[in-house]
C-alpha cells in the first residue's frame, strides 16, 4: 500500500484521522452537536449497542440529544490504532474512558473501544461506521452497550 | 498555511508540541518542577482557576510547590488537537485525567482539558498560556479549577 | 541523530512504537497472548514488580496466563514519549491506566507508567525490556508493582 499511498501523505492521514477520533469526544462533552456530527458522512452507521442504534447523519444528530440528560460528561479518547485498506478508507480502533454525571450528582463510568470505519470524502476523514464495545463500566452505569469479547481461556477447552 | 509550513515540518511541530503536553503530565507526578517550568515561555500565563493564576515561569515554579500537599499523583494526558496560527504558534486542546491521593489516604479526581498557546522558540515549542477547564470531578476534588461550558440546551431555549 | 535518521523515517518509526505501546494493552484486554507475546523480543525482559518478571517470550506468554483471574479488564493507554538512541533502538515512557473486575463484581483500579526499550528488528519494532511503576492505585489494587520515585521535597531537605 505504501508503494501507492506514499510515507508522507499516509502520516498526514493518520494525524488527520487521529484528530478525527479525538475531535468526537470533545464535541461530545461541550455538546456542540453540530460539530460532532460533522466528523461522520451523511449515511453512516453508528452502533452502540442492540438498541441504540443512529443511521445517517441526522438521525445521530438527533438521538445523541439523549446525552443531555447528563448535566455533565467527560470523555477520555485515546490509543488510536489505524490500519488502512487503501489511500481513502480505513479500520480505526481507539480506547475511551466515559465518566457521566446526573442531575442529582449521581455518576456513572464506562470504558470501551470505538471501532471505526473512516473514508476520505472531499471535505477531509469521516466516520462512515462507528461501533462502541464496553470493556469495563462501574454499577452506576447501566446503558447496554455492544459487549467486549475476550479470547476463550485456553484452561477451559 | 501549508504552502509555507510545508507538510513534513508541520507534522514534525506536531509531534513536538504532543510531547510538550505529555510531558507536563509527567514532570508533574515526578515533582520535577524544574523540567515542567522548562516547558514554558519566561512570561507564560498559567490559569486553573478564578483563585489559582501563576504569571511568569518563576512563579509557576513556587505556586506548584502546593502539589506537596499530596502523597502521590497521576495525570493521564490525552487527545492532543492542535491548530496552527502560523508556523510559529498555535493553539492546543487536551485532555486530562488526574488523581490525587493525600498523606491520610483520601482521593480526589478530577477530569479536565488545557486550552494551550505553543510558541516556537529558539529552544524549540513551549508554552506561552495554558487554561484549564473542569469537565468532571468526585466529591474529593473541591479546588475551584475554571468551569467548562457546554453549549446550551436547544429544547430550554 | 536526525542526520542519519531522516525526519521522515524518525515520524514514521514514532508512529510504529507508538501503536506497540497502544497494541500492548489491546491485546491484553482482549486476552489475545499470542498477539501481545509477538510485539516483544524473544529475549524480553519484562518486570512488573519485585515478584513479578519475566525473562523470554515465552515465559511471558506462560505468565501473562495470571491475568485470566480478572473477568474484564481495561486498560488505557496514553502519553507516548520517545527517545531515540540511534536509529535502531529507542527508550519509550508511557502512562497506564488500568481497571480490573474479577468474577465475584469488585475491582481494582491502578496507574502507572512503562518505561521500555524498543528495537527494531527484521519484522519492525519489538519491546525488548519491560519496566512498569506504579503512579496510582485503589484499595482493591493489591499487587506489589514497581514503585515510581518522585523528586526529593526540597522543603524538607
Amino acid at each position: 500500500m505504501r508503494a501507492e499511498h506514499g510515507i508522507l501523505a499516509e502520516l498526514r492521514d493518520r494525524q488527520e484521522i487521529t484528530v478525527l477520533v479525538y475531535e468526537y469526544c470533545r464535541a461530545l462533552d461541550a455538546m456542540d452537536l453540530d460539530a460532532l456530527v460533522a466528523l461522520f458522512t451523511p449515511d453512516c452507521v453508528v452502533d452502540y449497542g442492540p438498541q441504540i442504534r443512529s443511521e445517517g447523519a441526522t438521525a445521530l444528530h438527533r438521538d445523541l440529544a439523549r446525552m443531555w440528560r447528563w448535566a455533565r460528561t467527560s470523555h477520555h479518547s485515546g490509543a488510536v490504532q489505524i490500519k488502512f485498506d487503501d489511500v481513502d478508507s480505513a479500520v480505526v480502533c481507539s480506547s475511551v474512558l466515559a465518566w457521566h454525571e446526573s442531575p442529582d450528582g449521581s455518576t456513572a463510568t464506562m470504558m470501551g473501544q470505538y471501532h471505526d470505519r473512516v473514508r476520505r470524502t472531499t471535505d477531509g476523514w469521516r466516520i462512515a461506521t462507528r461501533r462502541q464495545v464496553l470493556t469495563g463500566n462501574d454499577a452506576g452505569f447501566t446503558v447496554a452497550i455492544n459487549p467486549f469479547e475476550r479470547r476463550p481461556d485456553p484452561r477451559l477447552t
